[in-house]
């Protein structure tokens, strides 16, 4: 079975440099209101991966032993594309229906330690 | 310039599966020993994703407001790539050489919300 690979139907171009920006947003939901969140932070991540080529990772992440902790690996190719991303139309839905949903939002800009490292 | 891509040198046919284990680690590192620690982390990550074909990813980073915080994002095939990373010694040189110089280690298992999400 070939499952189909986010990130891997477009042409490999992709370098992580100094302008990149390599975030992990820490995000606490409020648990009654966690599967409405958890749909809506797919959603974003698959259509930032798929209709955004400046947008290199958005990997999400929910804690095992505190399932209302998010943890999401954001990667954009530069400032451009993170400006570009908050425009668009899947970000700004996911912001506006998750407003509510959110008790903290953490943003934690990053330096990778190994920027040529990519998932296999 | 071509830039040489860990984790692509190899033929793709990794797999997130259910079996899998992915985990953020976090650390906070005495401040004093801060290069030393950034070294060896940056050594055995490298030496992880070139030498073990169950270690799909182990991006490391570094907090830029809190440099002496280091987050781990770590992919494992299967608990079997889990137990023979631990035994490697490239990983043990790590520990033992680390073991005075961090503070505090969190292993915070997850759930990744999209499996088949690949980093660009």
């Amino acid at each position: 079975m070939k499952t189909f690979e986010i990130g891997r139907a477009r042409p490999v171009n992709s370098v992580v440099t100094s302008e990149s920006i390599v975030r992990i947003s820490r995000i606490e939901v409020d648990p009654a209101q966690l599967p409405e969140y958890l749909a809506l932070v797919t959603e974003c991540g698959r259509e930032s991966m798929t209709k955004e080529p400046g947008v290199y990772m958005m990997y999400s992440m929910q804690e095992k032993a505190h399932p209302e902790r998010i943890t999401i690996l954001e990667i954009y190719a530069d400032r451009a594309a993170y400006e570009h991303h908050v425009q668009t139309p899947h970000f700004q839905k996911y912001k506006q229906e998750t407003m509510k949903m959110v008790r903290q939002l953490d943003l934690l800009d990053q330096n990778p330690l190994v920027p040529e490292m990519r998932m296999k």
